[in-house]
């Protein structure tokens, strides 16, 4: 079972990195598998910390599919590194151990501190069809424009019927990074 | 904007009702607007009282666009009702007005009580799948064959990449209710 969270790690120079991720949980390990190479991976060999960062705001996934990547964040409470104002709770984590592999290695860590700021309220269908979209997004040169295009469609109903606005402004990136892809692609 | 949560009323008869629905928050008002008539619409103008539950527990959501409507309760804190063990957090409310309407009268409520019992631990696609789906399942006799078998095509993606063992579970039911639908529809 996969979680779609942010995962916020730091470099040497205590500089934040912001990678939206999916994790798992194992064993009681937070199991996470960055791509080879990957800035998320580099920090994480080097600082033997990340902080899962869960939250509802969909601006993070759309954000960082489409150049977005400046977003508040503050000091951790357990280890080095940030943590996103837009995170409705997090976890602070430490490596343990490491399964290496060509393309995606899977760090293995256990928590030493969560905190939960804000309450969940629920499933939003737009949320979802955000986070959809999202990896629409960070596919486009994988997929056919056809395919695209079917996808968003059918996407659009649930931001339609359920978003607020800051649903419709993480959407709204999504489509206009579809756009700039075509014309830079023709 | 609309969170899908699952409303528990109960009748004179103190027996649970349990439904699956879009609610909003307005003005520091839950507004929920059952359907006319419906149990939960029933339910609340006789007691003045629902519990919200935030649940991750899809199968919640497919179970009820299914017939399968038995799900372990325990009583509420501060109003007549129960709430579901499923639920990761619930809000306990009462009535405060309500908005007459032919099909979807509006209720506006005020929290109560609240509580969270367990954590969210962010985003899973199969869940929202399954949510997609079930609003399918409940629109059936709606909606041609080939929209619901292109669009459960599609959600099944996330199925498989991300579900776990309660989203498999919740999805085939899903599944067997399409296939029944159209055993008994030839």
């Amino acid at each position: 079972m996969i979680y779609e969270v942010v995962v916020t790690t730091v470099n040497d120079q205590d500089e934040v990195h912001i990678a939206p991720m999916g994790i798992r949980f194992e064993d009681g390990f937070t199991v996470i598998a960055p791509f080879k190479p990957s800035q998320t991976l580099t920090n994480i060999d080097s600082t033997g910390t990340a902080i899962v960062n869960i939250t509802d705001d969909v601006r993070l996934f759309a954000g960082c599919v489409t150049g977005k990547s400046d977003w508040p964040v503050y000091p951790a409470t357990m280890v080095n590194g940030y943590v996103l104002d837009a995170a409705i709770s997090h976890n602070e984590l430490r490596v343990v151990k490491k399964a290496d592999d060509e393309q995606r290695p899977r760090i293995y860590m256990i928590e030493v501190f969560n905190a939960a700021t804000r309450p969940f309220r629920g499933f939003n269908r737009a949320q979802a069809a955000v986070v959809e979209a999202a990896v629409l997004v960070s596919r486009l040169h994988l997929l056919s424009a056809e395919k695209i295009d079917s996808e968003m469609d059918y996407l659009s109903i649930a931001i339609e019927k359920t978003a607020g606005a800051k649903e419709l402004e993480a959407w709204q990136w999504l489509v206009d990074a579809i756009e700039n892809f075509r014309i830079q692609s023709d």
